[in-house]
């Protein structure tokens, strides 16, 4: 027999909501206990999106009192939006996995250098596990308080972490990342119109220290205490609903050849169901991941004839909807309960 | 030696207006005089486009103290608010080229029944020339002003117009029209974001008396006198920027062969250097008219076999923002200005 | 305790191959026998397509040999080449579902109509039940031989089934349908071509007698005895990867209300896990159903302020890969073995 | 009074070839005289691509009879099939414009290098001038061989010329660039099917020594004899039809501020008709460019606060088939001939 979990939706009508609504509804021990709306409530889940379920909505106030119907809560509220709500949730002892950014960074006093503010809920934030799975998944067992990571640093830091861990990563690391649009969320501004985005293509925050380099350093300067890495992280607008390509320009230490490093990457994820290697002539493609729970990441020499090469092209890619965020949340989900860990994920 | 024209553009920020300028900067003899945006007055047109032009931008009420500085005015102003502006203009002497719906409607009676409101201006609406070149092209000679088509009008009154002059048009015309999302201009609302259009189709305002099918009662009852048409029209949104594709199903007077309809076709556009009749066994495509001022037609009985045959299937599309805007504008422009009909189109 | 079947794939390198391997590996009672590809036997599936899985592709020679590993052989080959492989997994006693064109029409007489050629396996025809699963879901049951429905036609007849049965369908209907490409095949010929395709939409077989009118007749004139339906149908290419949307113009018999239809909808497709009739003023869309094995349908009048109005539009939407093609035939494959019927498909 | 150049084109069935007789519509001074195609030889243009205009197409062989008719020879052949065509149009005295690869490389022994192969004609090498026009404007006055620059060196070697050229470019510069599909010519390929790159984004030849390095070391090595750069360039397949995007990491000699280095383009490019050097903090999309001849480049330091920063990232964007061809290629006649450069350009 197995058990059944109910979850609560906090935020609904943004994609990353609607993205866990549909893999929820394939997951054989999730089901939704509510789903809420402050824009929306009243409606049903399909008066708001293209979807056949009529789940009513209910505003968040409602949900607060509605703790005892639901197992475990799914934040999917904007970036600042989370923190009053995670103090609720938390409080009621119901598991919460926060798809925003409020609490992935555990340091408050990082928090305030990335984000210009102080933390208004800095006690909570020692007790937030960072949702990597293939990182933290020994953290995330039975694990009450979960912040989900975000996409781009998902992408980067499951494209490096071998390297970084093994001590073989150099200092400096380029990052040029391109991702599709909905990584802007449902946001009605010019720049994500159909018409301005689509037979484009642009570059933005460009030499700008975007806070997703606070996780990359989280994750990459955490995996080995010997290196503080410095990323140029360039993100780009792609004309693509989903899915994140993040080309990566490394050196590794000299005399390391492209086998030892192809063995790490492969020791470093034996076993995960996720993260899929690819191996030598083939390159990560959005294709290779996008609607899936999947990494895809190749491994490149720049000089092909030089087995000691000490410059690599890593490409990393993942949907930003799934692996990127509601996909890796039910992951995080099923480690942290304890149930197979690619239920309802396949 | 060539005259010059100094155009006024009001309303810069939207699609039409900054084809208008893009066209315009190809013209011989037309040049810019002054471009007008009330939301963005004091920046420059690079600031809100991507383009590498700094016109600056004035508001509107400047404009209107400077209609010396120009000899023709193109009103690129949201639907309802050109009719002040074409008041003001109009009485200054300068010729009006109106992109909006404002004076299609020569009666105000008809007016009211489509668009639920008292036309302000009346006293203007017998003096503006409905700008569909192929069919008004006297008309349009000299005339200071002008009425420029709207999009689906266009695709549809030049694909059926030689039928219906002929009155060989039944009275029942079923239109499935699809449009580029720049049809909906630069609106940021849900359904035009990248997300929502991009992979999607869908139709919209289904069974609704579109305000549209007014210039088609207009331009095909008008075309001869016997026939009332009875249209159903439904638009669709399709996922390009530009372009409609309206796909008409008609049916035409028994006996008549497909060899006589097309020696009509042939005869109503012979000469004419923008509409392009396709040979039997081609199909208008998009890809025939974006990025310029033509319309592609191609005609098709349903029964190939049946000489006779009684029901065709007529397609025409033409790029939404120049044929079915800013090109006809200019086209416009140059019939009343008595230049060259093709100055800067080609 | 669950039964687990094992499903032979004879044709894996177009797009209804990869997308059955997909939803098999969601499926929780079915896993992957074999695979066969004639052009890449002795690669592996991943070397093929952009996907973790590694199965290795053998000739279709073999897997005739191996028909004790599976206990279904999914068809996807060519329209043509199911013929003969039909008949030797037929003659071997394991269940076959075949994807393709061959065996979708009962009688031989009316398949050398429409496809100009001899049926070479007459004698399987009687056999097979045709698997359009909301109305042949009796004879589907234990069945041991099933035609697969064409994607246009699933669109079709989902959307005009209940008029039809009910008798209420006139003779005349017109059919507007727009596919994704992808309803093309992995075919590498020009217009399929990203650069041709993209940012274009264009008709094609217009006016012809196009094969997938027969499985139209089929179900429709088979719906109800009275009737003897007169189709004209215009597809045109999509630039999307998938997805159909068929606009439908038809009239009913005068004195029916809006009310009334949508009963006999409700009626047919009550419980029906997969059909998605939507409220009044909601228009199916691709959105609705991309990725899934749903049916989007909405009803709409052309003159809606007359209750009793006689034209109606109706709007129906598929993925062409699913609910035209892979996913239906995973929902054949349900029926037929006697399992949950939305097992896999959620 | 103006004179009239006749072109002949070689390989009209091409994008690039579509391109430039598109663009050679709007130019006021040139007119075709012939075109060829050796597949669709007897055909008309209309034939073979979405266009209004029945140019009959000729064999390359008539052409080679017919160098009396025309002014100018564009070569569209594919590479390694402009070498004898070439020899043939020079021996006649007629300007030849290649825009294939096989004449960029002005020394035998680097092309053999490159290519992988000797060069068949090198007594015609030192006759070609590269026809990048920003650089080599002089030597194109009066060319009668002119070797027009591939897409992506033009993207690169005008981002980077000016750093180059004042000797202030680091050895080590890094080139992650995405080009939109038409990049790959109209090739019957899977990859370039539409269902294949729509969706989707994918690296290729990732550390592979591209022979468009060729042309980055001839423009930028050139520039200033004092540094051999070191290239790392990615390109990425992207789903657009055109346009190139370019994003390039670079360092910079220390103690030079940005203001200098806005100061050393504007000085470089001041007067440029196509070039346009963006303000700090905008950032060049395909949007800039898309449809026209010109060039955008951006200029962002790494470290926005750092005065001397001597990280940069410059973005370079073209349309691949106007700047990066065929645009380019009017460009060279216009100079080579002596007429205004933007003529038929703007």
């Amino acid at each position: 027999m197995t058990n059944t979990f109910r979850a609560g939706i906090a935020g609904a009508t943004g994609y990353t909501g609607i993205e866990l609504v549909t893999w929820i509804d394939r997951h054989p021990q999730l089901e939704i206990g509510w789903i809420t709306s402050e824009n929306s409530a009243g409606k049903s889940l399909a008066d708001v999106h293209a979807v056949p379920w009529t789940y009513p909505l209910i505003p968040l106030a409602e949900a607060f009192a509605r703790t005892g119907d639901v197992d475990v809560v799914f934040l999917c509220l904007p970036h600042g939006e989370s923190i009053e709500a995670a103090q609720r949730f938390a409080a009621s002892g119901v598991r919460v996995i926060d798809l925003s950014a409020d609490f992935r960074l555990p340091d408050p006093v990082v928090y305030a250098r990335w984000y210009g503010k102080t933390h208004t809920a800095p006690e909570l934030l020692p007790h937030f596990v960072y949702g990597l799975c293939e990182v933290n998944r020994d953290a995330l067992r039975g694990a009450q308080l979960i912040a989900n990571p975000g996409c781009y640093p998902t992408s980067v830091n499951l494209g490096l972490y071998p390297l970084a861990k093994a001590g073989l990563l150099d200092e400096r690391v380029i990052i040029d990342s391109k991702s599709g649009i909905s990584g802007a969320g449902r946001t009605t501004k010019v720049p994500y119109l159909f018409v301005e985005a689509n037979e484009n293509m642009t570059p933005y925050s460009v030499g700008y220290r975007h806070r997703h380099i606070a996780e990359m350093e989280l994750v990459l300067n955490g995996a080995n205490s010997h290196t503080a890495h410095r990323f140029t992280f360039t993100p780009h607008l792609l004309p693509v609903n989903r899915g994140i390509l993040s080309t990566m320009y490394v050196s590794v230490a000299p005399g390391v050849t492209e086998q030892q490093i192809r063995e790490i990457y492969a020791a470093t994820y034996a076993g995960e169901p996720f993260v899929h290697v690819l191996p030598a002539g083939q390159f990560a493609s959005l294709r290779h991941v996008t609607y899936s729970n999947r990494c895809a990441i190749s491994i490149t020499p720049v000089y092909p004839d030089d087995a000691n090469g000490a410059d690599y092209i890593i490409v990393a890619t993942i949907d930003n909807l799934v692996k990127g965020a509601s996909g890796q949340a039910i992951q995080c989900f099923n480690i942290a309960a304890g149930i197979e860990e690619t239920a309802g994920l396949k």
